[in-house]
Parts: C-alpha cells; structure tokens; sequence
C-alpha cells in the first residue's frame, strides 16, 4: 500500500490556512508532488495529476497529535468513571495479556479515527511499537514510536536493545521516526533515566516523558530528590532540546525558566488532565510569553475518550480561559500548537502551508452546518470553535491521499471487524 | 409541513439509553404513534407504519438545550477573541440592525445545527421570537420562547402587550411554549423584574433569567441591593418553582439553599462561561446533593460556537473534574442533565424512553469510528465523551422525524442559501 506517489493537485481551494505569519489564500491551487508542497498559485495547469475539486474546502496544516497511546482505544470507556483505583486496576488486568497483535488491531483502529479527523502524524508511548509501525505504515499516517521504559514492567536492559533494533529498523523510514519512550521518574529509576538519555543523546532522538502530571509525583520527587520534577531531570542532565516533557500540570514557575533555557519541549493534553482530575494546571500563557514549543496531545483514548485534536484545540482554549480568568489565549494560537508549533517539536517541515514544505494537509468541508455562516473573518474561529474532526473530508500525508471521506464506508467495515476482535479479547479475560 | 403524524416503528434496536433508572434495552422495537412511545417490545407487528431499521442505532431521549440564543448563529466566530468591550460593540452594531427576517432565517440555520445534533427542544432568549416560533413550527421542534425584558433597549410596557399576545397565539400550541424572559437583574428594573413576575404567576410560565453570570454583576448588586442576585430574587418574590436560573457562577451557599426552598430550576452553560472567561464557578456538585433540578444550555452561538449538546455534556463534565479536582460528577449524570432532568425544567414528559413518554427521541449510529469498540458496558460512556452530534441519523420530536441524515444534503443547500444572507446582512453595516 502507499507505493505510489502521483502528483496531486488541489484546485480551486475556497480558502487555504497557510499558518504562515496568519495568511489565509483564496481561490488558490496547490499541486503536491514528491511529498512536498511544489506550488501554490492561482492557476496551475494540471498533467496527469490527481485533482482534487476544493472549491469547498478549506485547505489546513495536518494536526499533530504529540501525545497519545493510540492502541488504548481498545480501553475506550472501560471502567470509566470508576474509583480511579478500580479503573486502573481494570485496566491493569487487561493490558497484562496484551499481545503485539492486539496492539497491532488497535492501533489501526485509532489511527483511522485519527486520519479521519484530520491528524497526520502522532507521538505515541505504548507496548509493542512494532505493532503500531506497521498498522501506521498500513494507513500511512507519521507515527512517533519506541520501546517504553518503565522498570516497574519492562526490563531496561531489554528495551534497550529493543530500542537499537526499532533504530536500525526504522533510521530511513519516511513515516516511522523511532523515539526514546520513558514512561516517568517514579516508574523508572536514575539508572534508566540516564541510560535512556544516552541513546536519545546518542541517536539525537526525543526523549519523551510524562512529567509533574499528579500532585502525588511532585511531592515525592520533592522528598526523595529535593528539587521538583523538571530541576530532577536537569541534574541528571536529560533536560535539553531534545526532551519532550508531557503534562506538566504541576510546574513552577523556575522550571519553565529551566525548560527555556535547555530549549526543551512541550505537550499539553487538556482533556486528559481535566477528564482524570488530576489538578494542578498547566501554565500555557507562561510557556509561551518564554517562547516555548508547545504542542498539543490527546492523551490515550481511554483517558479522553477521543482522539479527534479539533475538540483538543477547543478545550485548550476555554481551559486556559477558565483559570486564568482572560481571554488572551484564542483559536489562532490553539490551531498554531496543533500545526506549527508541533512541527517545530517534530524537526520536520510541516505545519505550514508553504511552497517545499512537507505535503501533511487536511481538508475541512465548508458546507457544514456547524461552520456556517463562513467568512474569511470567522473562518479560524470556526475551525477551532465550532468544527469537529467530522468536518474532514480528505487527509494527505506526504503527498499521499490517506484518508478520503467518500471512501469512509470501506474504512468503517475494517473498523467493525476489528472493534469485534478486541471486544472478543476484552470479553475473554472474565 | 409536519401535518401528518405516522406510525414510527423503531425495529430492533441495538440499544435503548431509557435514562429510566439507568436501564439499557438492548434488540427491541419501539412504537411511537399520536406523538407518544406507545409501545416497548421484543417483536411489534407493523400495520402502515414508517419502519426504521434501527439494528446498527443507538436510540436514547432528545437532547434539550436549556438555555441559547438561536439566532445569534448569525455572529458566530464574528470579532471573536477580540477584547470584550470590541467584541460586544461590534455585536450590537449588528444587532441594532436586526429585523424579523434575519431572526427567522438564523434562527432556521441554528435549528438544522440543533435537530442534526439531537437536540429536539430549546429555551431561548431574543428579539423577535415570532419569528423564531416560525422557523421552530417549519423545522418541527420544540422551542420556549417569548420576548425579552430589557430595559435599556425595549419599553417594558411593550414587552409586555407582546408576551400577552405571543402567549394567546400559542397557548395550545404542541411545540411552542412561551416563557418570560426577563435578560438580567442589570438591564432591568424592579418594576420590570415583578411585572414580569407577576405575568410568569398569572400565567404558569417559566421566569428565565441570566443570573450571577459575572463577578461585576455579584458586586453591583450587593452594592445596590444589600444582598446577593438570588437573594435579591427572592426578596422582589420572583424566585419560585417557576424560576429558571441561568449561569450562577457566582453562587453562594446559601443563595443554594434557597434556590432548594423555592424549587427554583438552574441551567449551567459550562462552555460560555470558560470561552468568555467570566470566571467563577458553577457548583454542580452542591445543586445535585441539594437535590436542585439543572439542566444544560450551550448559550449562543455567538459565545460557544457550537450547539452541539454532545460536547456540552463533555466539557460538563470535564469543568467539574478540573475545578473540583475530583471525579464525582460522570458521563451518566451529564446525560440526566441533559435528558431527564432536562424534562422536569420544562415540565415536559420528554427525556426519558417509557411507554406514555412524548416521542423525543435521537438515534445514534453506533458503527462509528470514534465509539469503537463499543459494548453496553462502555456505552454511555462513549455517548458523551466519545460521540458528537455528527453521530446522529435520526432526530424525532412528538413522534415525527424531523431530522433524518440520509436527507442531509437538502437542509445543507437550504443552510448554505440561508448563509450567504446572513453574510450579506452583515456586510451591509461595513
């Protein structure tokens, strides 16, 4: 699948978010080829493109989705709204029997709620990213992946050389970029924290990490290590440009003064923190009035329960809102982490619609009641504000058609057939 | 339209979310005839009925939106995210220009927005509801209205001769039900406040009023008034069980309690209040251990941007858990809020599927890519923090189908006839 790579032209686009210093075209054509976007212009004539009618669509940036365990789509709703101790422990019960081609099943599912909802390219930290590379190779989309650290679990010495395979495996991969997962400081010890760090310094790899997500995980750091979560990380030297820290709902304000300093990155995933009550607050204002990359995650499915980045964009916005009292962060800046922001935290070059800019477009529909009535002025607001991920209609990831809603119902019929497998599996441990 | 009232059949349904003591029904037909559920069974026999396949559908009771603005549609994402004094003077340059055509045709494309996403009855407050009652009567939906009390912009006295006529010309009226809506205790006097109490006693109709909306509004009137805006009700005699409260972010205590004693009703709008930032908090908790009846609204959407009540009932959830910092409130009470409960503010025998109940009812397709895998187990769940309102394909209100998804594309065309008015509209004041 996915061999192929014609050239496709975009035609007539009714409006296109360039996310680039916040133009927006109109009536424009843009023709991908080679994965890139090779043109933008008013009129370019067609070869033997795909063409593609956009005279109502508006033409996006992919959605990033930079932090997710794509294949707990399987827990979806399980034991939701249960004690948080039952919860986990339900699904605790049903991970332990976990095999590569569950995980495998599962990811697909997720990744086809994900392009489907206009996300080209996720980070993912989960058991058996095997599994989930070949179900995104399958589908096409960017996924992010690796072994997870977690010494609770996994053996270090073990997902150390399953790294350095996943590495060698994936090095030239146009759509799998293995990354080193660490699940967290109080699931993996000090010597699993360094060597973790050594591979990610070594392969110039991320180093991604949940990070002061519970009050619970600070106090201890704090009693055990002295300093919080992020200065912990920094004294062990693991805090640099490649480190992706997720969560952070519990961070200080020296810290972020730290994360600009190191130029580390940064995930936010407001549902998921809302949704599993874990307090605290993420300070979005701070990290960006200091210049720090943030990005956008929907956390895993089972804590969220969607995977769809438009209702992310929505919540970020009336989260901020909501405890800050202001309304200084808005749609533009919700829809620049979900793009260009997440871009910047990726290294590659998407987010932005631009000429030699990777081709990882969405395309909404703009006869949608939701979005109505549209204008140019209230385009941006309505996207974030008032569109879901059902207003997409076609997701392209570089260059390739990999989502096409009229095709959704042979999508849906594989999804069916999955959904019974892992309902089967789910059902077999009672 | 909507004359004619056939036999609906709802053959085999793969779920029923009765919302009646949190029974789910699973392989059983409904029959709704004379706008009523007149029978639940394993096998009904079909006479000349409209039977629907319901073997791959959800069906649970219609939404209601407790509190909106209709044909605010009209200013969605308009000047959004300017600064709040910008934003509200470049609404009312719009609204001051407003004529009963523009309020029927927004109120229309507001009401395909609202039956799309299985809302089937919603309580409004705007200039010129006769012409919203017309675009309500042609779609066949439910809708509270009557005109507004506001000082500073209508003469009391008219309002009053207009609700005295709405009220004779819908009293019998299956669909529209006139309500007194008085827009706050700041744009309107005492005078204002008990006439129109005394209209709501008179004529056994609901007093619906936005209320400590803002902390500016809480302290002018403890300035003013000696005592808090609930207080303040109860003093002027207006605050009974026909008193519907909307917003009271804040709340206190013992404004709480009163609001128990009077069996006043309450509508949280939980997505306005964190977009516009008004702060405070609504205190969902306490009203539900009170025992107070609160329903759900999505305001305007001007101030959302959406009437979808599917991510209502998510972000209801969510704002409780981020604020509470606890999990109490889940997926099934936001649902009662939005069905059952619901119903007992509007004294409607809606909200809930029991044979006798009026035939509100939404189907919801289950095969569906963001609520998979599903089960019974995972199933509320998944209705509200997975689906949206794009996962409905059949919205039914007093036992006719109003909205049906396979006739999507001809309420798009009308909705997008209906757009580019509206945008002339508001191009007309540049």
């Amino acid at each position: 699948m996915h061999t192929t790579k014609p050239r496709v032209l975009l035609r007539g686009c009714r409006f296109v978010v360039t996310m680039d210093d916040g133009r927006i075209l109109e009536k424009v054509d843009i023709l991908l080829e080679d994965g890139i976007i090779k043109e933008i212009a008013e009129r370019i004539d067609e070869k033997d493109d795909v063409v593609v009618n956009c005279s109502d669509y508006v033409v996006m940036p992919g959605l990033v989705n930079c932090h997710t365990h794509a294949a707990m789509v399987l827990l979806r709703g399980y034991y939701d709204d249960a004690e948080l101790h039952v919860w986990l422990n339900k699904m605790w019960e049903v991970e332990s029997r976990l095999t590569p081609d569950i995980v495998y099943l599962a990811s697909k599912l997720a990744i086809l709620e994900m392009i489907s909802t206009g996300t080209t390219a996720f980070v993912d930290m989960y058991f058996f990213p095997q599994a989930t590379a070949k179900a995104a190779m399958e589908m096409g989309i960017r996924a992010y992946l690796g072994p997870p650290f977690i010494d609770i679990i996994l053996d270090r010495k073990e997902v150390m050389k399953e790294l350095e395979s996943f590495i060698k495996q994936y090095e030239k991969h146009e759509l799998i970029r293995p990354i080193v997962n660490v699940h967290s400081i109080y699931t993996c010890d000090e010597e699993t924290l360094l060597a973790a760090g050594e591979l990610s310094n070594r392969y110039d790899l991320l180093y991604h990490i949940h990070i002061s997500e519970t009050r619970k995980e600070v106090f201890e750091c704090k009693k055990k290590h002295g300093v919080f979560p992020v200065e912990y990380l920094d004294r062990l030297g693991v805090l640099s440009e490649r480190t992706l820290l997720v969560h952070l709902g519990w961070v200080t304000s020296w810290e972020i003064e730290l994360i600009r300093e190191r130029k580390a990155k940064v995930v936010h995933c407001p549902t998921s923190n809302m949704k599993l009550a874990t307090a605290g607050f993420f300070p979005l204002k701070e990290m960006l009035a200091q210049g720090v990359a943030v990005g956008l995650g929907t956390d895993g499915p089972a804590s969220n329960n969607s995977l769809d980045m438009f209702r992310e964009m929505k919540t970020c916005v009336l989260l901020q809102r909501n405890n800050y009292w202001r309304t200084d962060v808005g749609a533009y800046d919700a829809l620049l982490m979900a793009t260009a922001e997440a871009s910047k935290i990726l290294g590659i070059r998407t987010g932005m619609i631009r000429r030699g800019h990777l081709a990882d477009l969405v395309l909404l529909n703009s006869k949608s009641l939701r979005m109505m009535p549209l204008r140019k002025d209230n385009l941006v607001s309505n996207m974030v504000y008032s569109a879901t991920g059902g207003n997409v209609v076609m997701t392209i990831v570089n260059g390739r058609i990999v989502y096409d809603r009229s095709r959704h119902e042979e999508l849906l019929e594989e999804a069916i057939r999955i959904s019974e497998r892992l309902n089967n599996f789910i059902a077999k441990g009672h």
